[in-house]
């Protein structure tokens, strides 16, 4: 075991365990499962602001939101099926395949343009730019969103979402 | 606003938005409920293998268990009440808090000098050093045992043991 002679002859024994020949044990174990989520609570006075805020919300965990610029705007389109929680899964997941595939954007602040509950669509534009370790804090990357336990209360008067985003 | 006046001075319009009066919102966004967790998997020749080698696992998750010297030794003698998943527990939590309460120890190797099945009591020698990160890698900290989903094989050849830590 060649580790275990090296830290012998460079160490020496100590006072604490002289009389413990070193030998390192083999690795058996081994990591699973990793799982690491956070639930982001947006509100605001009407349901298109409490969709913006989530949004911000979710980039206000990758990074320090008051050290993003206003360099750069991405527009949106989609469409969801079904239901508002699959618009807001989509809106959510837009936003956050902008920041992987286009430079790894992230946005201060998201008007929504277009909010129609009918159609199940929403235009959206968000400022901001690139993110950059030189100048911005290291938060934590989300992964993926979630619906696990999603809440839209659309009748509260502050419009309450509730979004668990794996990180 | 004083921050968004600030900022449209030092950037100006950028081409991409020049026709925006920018006006940075107000944050209506909070983080919950963060959670997360990570299950090692250890196993061994005997289960006080698999005992030691999870309490490896719990440092080796904390930083690159090969960059740990053997400076130091610390033992322990733990008693637990009930059956062998409390005193896995309480093995676990024992190593964790003299990792939190005497200079950060990390252990490279666990001996079990004595483990006592039916008084349900460990004793223990830790081989390692402070941690210290201008030497050892950051890994994640562990900051609590759970028993969510614990599972001792005592009957299988491997004895594997299983175990959730909240990181």
């Amino acid at each position: 075991n060649i580790k275990s002679n090296q830290d012998e002859e460079e160490n020496g024994p100590s006072s604490s365990n002289e009389d413990v020949k070193f030998d390192y044990p083999d690795i058996k174990y081994e990591f699973l499962d990793n799982t690491a989520d956070v639930q982001i609570h947006a509100w605001g006075d009407s349901l298109e602001e409490s969709f913006e805020q989530v949004v911000m919300g979710m980039f206000g965990y990758m990074t320090d939101i008051e050290g993003i610029e206003n360099r750069d705007m991405k527009q949106i389109d989609i469409r969801a099926e079904g239901d508002l929680q699959n618009l807001l899964y989509k809106f959510l997941s837009e936003w956050l395949e902008i920041y992987g595939t286009e430079d790894y954007f992230v946005a201060r602040k998201i008007e929504i343009i277009l909010f129609d509950r009918n159609e199940l669509r929403i235009i959206a534009r968000g400022y901001g730019e690139t993110f950059d370790l030189s100048r911005h804090t290291q938060g934590t990357e989300v992964k993926a969103i979630t619906y696990s336990n999603m809440q839209i209360h659309e009748e509260a008067s502050t419009h309450d979402v509730y979004v668990i985003v794996d990180i």
